[in-house]
């Protein structure tokens, strides 16, 4: 005998028998799930209509989920009422529909979905939808601003909804590997402050502390130092940041980082163990799997060979020096220049006189600066044709070619000049000629990583050197002696990683010794006034025994771009804004009440420009 | 033979060779990782110097890292001058030691290495310490203020250490639990738009667009709703959110929560779907498995049976309604009361004078607000004695004993006035005795969900409905028709989430008809036109096809404090701030410079009280 003592206990087992009679009431199967094997199963579908076709005495109806698209028959024999009212469902309705699965006659094999159909016996209108402003396919008509004001329904789009599955599945497995390895993820604070060298902060006014701000971070770097100097070896966070600048091509005031720090490490311990977050996201989110250590290069070596400190080694096509061999000739525009170096181009030698009049307009564009361009034809009958025989013998341009083990059918295009710029020149080169040749191929991935990248920068307007990457990075041990002596020569325990020519991290070993630290602030023409001011809370904390560390930071959403073979940021961020960092979906940002700002105690005050 | 090309290939080559030699300079193992069978084995570990010790030729140092504490053996005879090295090691220095792992003689059961020790025979000093200013041990000697301060020192001390710990594997594990169940962690932005209501939004001035601001959100709840327009059906995020309000108790300006919604579903599947995560982590993390159902009360029956919306159920005690057998016996102060109840509180009939005394304090403060406490005491030896004997006699306060069942030695605590505050009362009574008889265990856990709250409060002040979750919240579909008879009692699909007295999670189910929709904002007193300007956005999206959906939200600080057995969430956040909203290690907030204003567009005018 069951004693029930009150109601209370009546109502319990109530919910006990509800929950476990209870389906989702709205549907039995995704629109992505059914096969063959499903057919004659009684199922219930919800979704989107993606279009509907009336053909003869039937209405199909494309019914579209996240996790795919069913085919649903509305037969006019079964129930013309029901065929009336699928007749009536425009683009983007949601229904819920009930029937049988069926196979189909004409099967679609480009669906997963494709081998069956459902006979609908029942159709529930949930919503109906006005006709959006853009298709919602693939390639939709939809211009970008419209896109973006109805980003809620660029996103039932394919590519999209594909790109955010693709950012959550590379979130998670990124977690998955720092877990695996003892990271821990904590979360920093987003309500910080401003530093005096913070200029593209972006500030929060206090309401409870009037005439303060607080700002927000634009990298956790203080706090992930913090945290090692606290003793958490391994931190790892996906975090947001955020820079208040003018935009330029591809940025975000908000963005997103992977952002890493580990104690008790050496510069090597951190390459292998984020080259092995690497290697993980690519075999688990694209079967990739890397053979061989990644490439490294010094930061040198990428310029010398790539005219590049992010080098997109998918171009093979490395720069050789030719100075030593190309001077003396006569030739005053290389005899009077430092440097003379050139690319080979595989099988190009049949290019025309107006293919290599558009790449003399290409270098000689603004931006890459050149003068001129010179080229040495290796032709496929073994002659050899230059731009330069005034000066230079058939003998002469072989050992141009020598470098390159250029062979019969390949061409040389050689810049001259100042020795850095010629190079960068010779990159911006190497580049345009992967774009002809097609070797920029999307879905082959080619990382590497950039190491000693030189410490500081000069910088010729105030006359004094920068840190290249901040003044926490550690100087290269043996390049220590070198900070009084030539400090533009010292080398940073810095690195870079880079896929397909894009810097997609960097990081470095930081000082944790006070009187390294002391040395670097006099090089940077710090005095101990301005350290104290700027860093003074920093440096208190390593005074309590702050462990060898070192980081790296992730452009998250570079990095899902890069996967998902986009050009834009924006098409991995669910809500992105415009380049005058405005959300045009929501209009933001926006003015607010003068209330708003009384309680905040700030008063807008717009200058005339 | 084997040809390299060029020098880069032979640096590659010395790269791989160096990769495949190199080990981590800085430890072998970590400091809690040694055990007995380990002996001979020569190690190194790196980490803080917790205590030293000098004993007779012998100095001993507990070495301690994230991992655990290792003791050091510095031999005396082996070497006096490491000796001496190792007995300038002052608190919180940074070393690395290396030596040879030996059986100890007085083993340490406590520790997970206590039985084992290091003999050093290198020790190399990577960072000294200032002495710190308080002891770094679980329980120290320095204040609040003085700890948050120095968080970086406080976080190294063994419960804020695993309190972070247990965060991290929370935020792990419920994740893990969602992307099983398809669920996609999607971020949506910080910086979005503040809206007219959102009194307590932080804002931020936009550099590029003078004069507007963005504003933090309070929670995702707009873009949350939009990604299901957008046809994401389950979206999760662990996510910031931010609230410039007065700080009372233990709030937070920015707090982390769990933020989920998804689409075709109803109330009961997203309260199994999220019951399931909470069985997830309690199972994962703590290992407590809940074999039944959890519980579910209405509001109204946690009113009722324990006088609170969030009901601590770990302590049973449940309330009764007294009224009907009270009545009518001549004791005005009950007879002229609308509602008379009370609790029993088990083997308490020997309550002296003073502890009654104490109650009677207890129940008439001002926040609890009795007006007095009576009582009835069913004494060990069945005889009844009680606050009310010249009212009542035995047999009449037997029938007051019958609801509870009370037995010999039950002490019955009963309060009357009007109904709702009087329930109020006796549900912090009930609390109240629930801590005297020590029934609410740190390590017990009684989650349950509280559902059917009310749709409207009324707010006296201005003499309208407000939507008690928010404007979208859906009415219980057999309560439609009161909205316009009685919008009082319409209860909504709304429902939370309550363990041990916390309320960590609510949600509802959101109106998804825009004729229901338009109805409720009639109910709320809105005009169209005000809830075009106020929630035109989200309207206008609502009419391409929503699906019917609705979401929850839990507290993620809150349920790891929970988890933790903390009282504040403080101690599970890394970097908190204090509850002026500042955060006293880095002095924020702070004033800005006079350019950055300017460069806003904005002036601080801070008001004259």
């Amino acid at each position: 005998m069951i004693v029930l003592e009150n109601l209370s206990e009546v109502y319990d087992l109530i919910f006990i028998f509800v929950q476990l009679i209870r389906k989702n009431m709205y549907r039995t199967h995704t629109c992505g799930e059914l096969r063959i094997q499903d057919t004659a199963k009684q199922v219930t579908l919800s979704g989107w209509v993606q279009r509907s076709r009336d053909l003869g005495g039937m209405t199909f109806v494309d019914l579209r989920d996240r996790y795919g698209i069913t085919q649903l028959v509305f037969n006019m024999e079964a129930s013309a009422d029901l065929r009336r009212e699928a007749r009536r469902l425009g683009r983007e309705f949601v229904i819920q529909a009930s029937g049988i699965v069926a196979e189909r006659s004409n099967k679609n094999p480009k669906m997963p979905t494709g081998d069956i159909e459902i006979i609908v016996n029942t159709l529930t209108v949930l919503n109906e939808s006005v006709t959006p402003p853009f298709t919602i396919e693939a390639e939709t008509d939809g211009g970008d601003e419209l896109r973006m004001k109805y980003r809620y329904l660029d996103l039932r789009r394919e590519p999209l909804k594909n790109n955010l599955l693709l950012r959550h599945r590379m979130a998670f497995e990124t977690r998955n590997y720092f877990n695996t390895h003892q990271f821990i993820e904590i979360e920093t604070p987003v309500l910080i402050k401003s530093t005096p060298e913070g200029a593209r902060d972006f500030v929060v006014p206090s309401r409870v502390n009037p005439g303060q701000f607080y700002a927000l971070p634009q990298s956790p770097q203080t706090f992930k130092q913090l945290l090692m100097v606290a003793g958490y070896d391994r931190y790892v966070q996906i975090v947001k940041c955020f820079r208040d600048e003018d935009l330029r091509a591809d940025r975000q005031p908000e963005f997103s980082q992977i952002d890493c720090e580990m104690s008790f490490v050496q510069q090597e311990d951190i390459l292998n163990m984020f080259e092995g977050m690497v290697r993980h996201l690519f075999k688990t989110i694209k079967g990739i799997e890397f053979s061989e250590l990644l490439p490294r290069l010094t930061y040198n070596q990428a310029l010398e060979q790539y005219g590049n400190d992010k080098p997109d080694i998918r171009v093979e096509m490395k720069i050789h020096d030719l100075t030593a061999v190309a001077k003396g000739k006569g030739f005053g525009v290389i005899d009077s220049a430092p440097f003379t170096g050139g690319i080979c181009a595989k099988g190009c030698s049949e290019y025309s006189r107006k293919q290599l009049d558009e790449l003399t307009e290409f270098v000689k564009k603004p931006q890459i600066g050149a003068k001129g361009l010179l080229y040495v034809k290796y032709g496929t009958d073994s002659g050899i044709k230059s731009s330069v025989d005034k000066f230079y013998g058939a003998e002469d341009l072989k050992q141009w070619l020598e470098p390159f083990h250029a062979e019969a059918g390949d061409l040389l295009l050689v810049l001259t000049g100042e020795r850095i710029p010629t190079l960068k020149a010779l990159g911006e080169l190497r580049l345009e000629m992967g774009n002809r040749l097609n070797l920029r191929r999307k879905g082959e991935f080619k990382p590497l990583w950039v190491l000693d990248f030189p410490l500081l920068e000069w910088d010729n307007e105030v006359k004094r050197f920068f840190a290249m990457h901040h003044p926490f990075t550690s100087p290269k041990p043996e390049d220590i002696s070198l900070l009084d002596t030539d400090p533009g020569k010292v080398r940073a325990n810095a690195y870079d990683f880079v896929i397909n020519g894009v810097e997609v991290g960097g990081g470095s070993i930081r000082i944790h010794s006070e009187t390294l630290q002391k040395k670097m602030f006099q090089t940077l023409g710090f005095t101990d006034e301005d350290a104290e001011r700027q860093f003074g809370f920093l440096m208190q904390a390593f005074r309590y025994g702050a462990p060898p560390h070192g980081g790296i930071a992730f452009g998250f959403d570079r990095l899902v771009s890069l996967f998902a073979g986009e050009e834009s940021i924006r098409d991995v961020i669910a809500f992105p804004k415009n380049n005058a960092a405005r959300d045009v979906m929501i209009d933001s940002p926006a003015e607010i009440s003068a209330e708003q700002l009384q309680e905040l105690s700030i008063k807008v005050e717009v200058r005339k420009v």
